[in-house]
């Protein structure tokens, strides 16, 4: 039940397995369960209209909850995202970033699972939920994704 | 932003058009964006093996969120289920009691979505989640379900 | 991809391990990847203005997906659901029975996924839609629920 | 339940309200009730290891739905997505563009339903799976997004 990465190295791992989009994503504040993931809203995750787009939000809580699966099992983890649900309440400011809080609900042998509210950067009401699962190779195992 | 019923109010109007499961829900606390249900867990409710069934598990996140809509909109309420997410996480204790925590996220002129964690009675690791939407008919109108 | 129980013999064996609602539900149909399930509406799957409960559409949803895996994997498999999706779309009359098409998308080593409709009998408009996911154990493995 | 705008139309009307990325997508088939669209895979879709990444797949079912709404209600049409829930089961083929067959499930009149199943071309095993609901405004009724 502890962190095998801290912030620090968490960050650099990430900046190294997603170079085309590490400038998207920070991670604000992790704990054992609990990720806050920053993202930087820029023209390219808006739609017409000025919201951001459901991609975009997707993408952030998917990242939220393998930064936290990182974080517990390590580098060397290989865990596939295999469900998703979300919903959309109210609409996001495209002129601010996005803060996503997560909590991981649950980390077993072979299935994670994390919940994530999204806000405005200083709005309280939650613009979008999701809840990520994860199918998580058995440890010494190569192969394993996708169940 | 209040409620319109209080924890009594509520309760009593659950036995009244529910009379047939009233029983098997308590309200526990109710505050304006919040509410506290317990599952009365009897043999009805479980599955070979001593677990609490996946419909009585779903059946009490949908109580939740219908409930919570009630004490904010009143009795009048028409509300229906439009969908719903839920992840299992863990066996649930067939000998004790369930307790849902719910959070109201929305509660739109037409949308309201509602998120459920449910514990088995004394432990802090969830057993399940449940995010429900139900539709809201415009006011002042008959008609309404399933939008 | 062949059956390991034809009809009959996926019949009885859910008859004997569901004694308790085994009247309620009927496998009209199986093929590899498909299955037609019947639940026979009665007094106690109704709510209050004569609609098929939500808890009872669930149930019907998720043991058609258990049944097929059943089907395909035997009576040793100890699938558990672990999570759900639904969207409910339109009123079931309480007055027919329920017939639920289900398709297996997926059947992995450690993952399964069936999609069902379900509808009012006699109707070709869909009532209600869900997804449902199972964890597999390993095979050989005593232990193995919830991952 | 005829088609407002035919194929040719809604590519058209695409084009026009989605500049940035209506080279991604295609129409390739379109009924009263199902779609067929092709994301035209490029590197800007792909995650580490050649597969398809999940926001690319979120936004492709999207789409879908939202086209075929398009095609039913018309260019004026305010739709928002409000719920979604996607099931990812096998890897996707980064080399190949993705075809998703969309059947719209539900047109009422404040929401709509649609499910979408999404393969790599060539390839009869489902990538993913999802489900897309959005939020309808009352015709004549400017405001209306977000319930």
């Amino acid at each position: 039940m502890s962190l095998v990465l801290n912030r620090e190295e968490l960050s650099d791992y990430m900046h190294q397995i997603f170079p085309q989009v590490h400038r998207d994503f920070v991670v604000e504040d992790l704990t054992e369960d609990k990720i806050t993931m920053r993202l930087v809203v820029e023209d390219r995750h808006l739609r017409p209209g000025g919201t951001v787009s459901g991609p975009s939000m997707f993408g952030l809580a998917d990242v939220c909850v393998y930064a936290i699966i990182l974080a517990r099992k390590g580098r060397q983890s290989l865990a596939v995202t295999t469900g998703c649900s979300m919903d959309f309440m109210r609409k996001p400011d495209g002129e601010r970033d996005m803060i996503a809080h997560c909590t991981l609900l649950k980390l077993g042998k072979t299935l994670a699972v994390g919940d994530v509210l999204m806000f405005s950067e200083g709005s309280d009401k939650p613009v979008a939920r999701a809840t990520m699962t994860y199918s998580l190779p058995p440890e010494g195992s190569a192969a394993a994704a996708f169940g």
